[in-house]
């Protein structure tokens, strides 16, 4: 079967690879009918050491059954699935309090890591797939698809930082970054019903997507010129709640410029960084709070597919462009030029 | 009249200095009856430039008012008062929201700061004296003075770091320091329902404090042992909340180690650094939270007085000792070394 593999920074291949099988009775076997390319998938694409290549590439993916081990009770031959972006039994301690990212069985796992396989490709082993996989009540050529695609990650992602930043009918909330999560995290918000939603951003047609998605406000100056602007919307106060959606430490910084006393950054783009202030000048003077993580996207999806299923939300928008999986390592490049906004692959 | 004055590190003086007045119409002028000394002011004791010399010291104490402002309605020259650690004026969006030591008044500050007065003297002028000062339903010499103090900002501190750590009838927390803040973190925890209280502190008098507060264990050891010891005590996790009431890097440190997985690190330790891990090998992977700084006490005070009026908790007894004026320096000195827990001033 063919499959991603990055290589290094910038190298990007579709390969020939060893078909993926059943190993354990708790697998399934997935026939991948619609994958991405993630905003995450650009770090490594950008600074990936050849020492650790190559790696499996691919997170969010939909498909359909084609083999289960023998323990496997929840999913079948044949069904529709959507898989999570972390794998999970969804039984222990850490999955039934919702944080499906830090579940404690043993092969709990991000995709991608180490031999594991990965979503961008023709088919994928899911470990602990009871666990792991959703059923989708749809055809795998519904017009829902490519919102439906967006519960492995992207659409969770966004949720994931609104209710990490306490977001509902009463909040005003600042989101940095107009990727795809931070755009779905607009739309997070909205969904909340977040009273005010400034979107900061500087391209015009992602942040134009932003206000679809209900941004009321778009600033699109950065840095100290950014911060000011936001605090000049929001009569000099700034925001209860901020959403980080980009990674970097001046994005953090940002954030920092922009909240309100007493209020929280929510954090899901992959901090870039180890080390940052969060002493009496930053975060303590004023109460506030640090929050987000990898978002357990797996708690998130009975709350979300409703919605899309009923058209109340098109999280699918995102998606500017489609290819197959020989256009993969062209989607990769494309992404990192910020020519398109989010890849689908039909492989 | 009489105030300390800390002219540089290990270098506290009481000292006459001109009397306080009324100078603005909301000012109240208040005739100190109890004062004391923080953990807080150990650390300029410890570092302070003699340039920043001399300070005016104490911030929390409770006096009879002895004359207001003409603006002044809430108070009346006679009335025995607490005075929060923070000056407000308890009106503004950030007061209404219970956050007072972030309140928007041009006069709001800290006590200390500049050339304002400070509580370890015999009297002090008070500003924003409606929003600041709340009575006392006491004699100035009642039984229950020194577990009133605490009002002023350890008990409101400690309340405030379980608050923020999110603590519940539910919850499993951890402790990071004996001192008097630590100690009464335990008391408040206890008092809000946790079913579990880990009190990490080496001080075998203070850590039998923190027993009889409502610690259920003692870890004695710090460090990556002290860190295996807490696991060891919850099963692998770590617990929900961990208050951390001391301000170095080691005890954040510490506190990264004990924390479970989705869990928050409330701060109330005024940090001694400005940069910290908080990436994705520290708070991100997991979804940690970081929370706490200044306590808005001024908000707990109507929660917290009638337990101590009716006996069901005794704060007071993290005073070890009482002193005059005058004892005031080797108050200090027996702090730093460790033979005073906290220090009770009668001026």
């Amino acid at each position: 079967m063919r499959a991603t593999l990055m290589y290094g920074a910038g190298d990007v291949r579709v390969e020939d690879v060893p078909d993926s099988v059943i190993k354990l009775p708790t697998d399934a076997l997935v026939r991948v009918t619609a994958s991405c390319i993630c905003g995450s998938d650009l770090w490594p694409y950008g600074s990936m050491p050849p020492a650790d290549a190559p790696a499996r590439m691919g997170h969010e993916f939909v498909g359909v059954v084609e083999d289960t081990g023998a323990e496997v009770t929840t999913v079948t031959r044949g069904d529709l699935v959507v898989a999570p972006f972390a794998i999970s039994d969804n039984a222990c301690a850490f999955c039934r309090d919702g944080l499906h990212t830090s579940c404690a069985h043993p092969q709990a796992n991000f995709w991608g890591s180490g031999s594991e396989d990965g979503g961008q490709a023709e088919a994928v082993r899911v470990p602990l797939a009871d666990g792991t996989l959703v059923k989708l009540p749809v055809a795998p050529d519904s017009a829902l698809m490519p919102s439906l695609l967006t519960l492995s990650d992207v659409l969770g992602t966004g949720h994931h930082a609104a209710v990490a930043g306490g977001v509902n009918e009463r909040t005003s909330v600042t989101v940095i970054g107009d990727g795809a999560v931070g755009l779905l995290a607009v739309l997070s918000a909205k969904r909340l019903g977040a009273e005010r939603i400034i979107l900061m951003g500087r391209h015009q047609a992602r942040t134009d997507f932003g206000r679809e998605f209900g941004a009321t406000d778009v600033v699109a100056a950065r840095g100290e010129e950014g911060i000011a602007r936001v605090r000049e919307l929001t009569g000099g106060h700034g925001t209860r709640a901020v959403i980080e959606a980009v990674g970097h430490l001046t994005a953090y910084e940002q954030a920092l410029g922009v909240v309100r006393r007493g209020g929280v950054i929510s954090r899901v783009g992959v901090p870039q960084y180890e080390e940052a202030p969060v002493g009496f000048g930053s975060l303590f003077r004023h109460n506030l709070r640090l929050a987000g993580g990898p978002a357990p996207v797996r708690a998130y999806i009975e709350e979300l597919m409703p919605d899309i299923l009923d058209g109340t939300i098109e999280p699918g928008k995102v998606f500017d462009t489609t290819t197959d999986l020989d256009g993969v390592p062209a989607g990769y490049q494309a992404m990192a030029d910020r020519k398109n906004l989010k890849v689908l692959i039909a492989p």
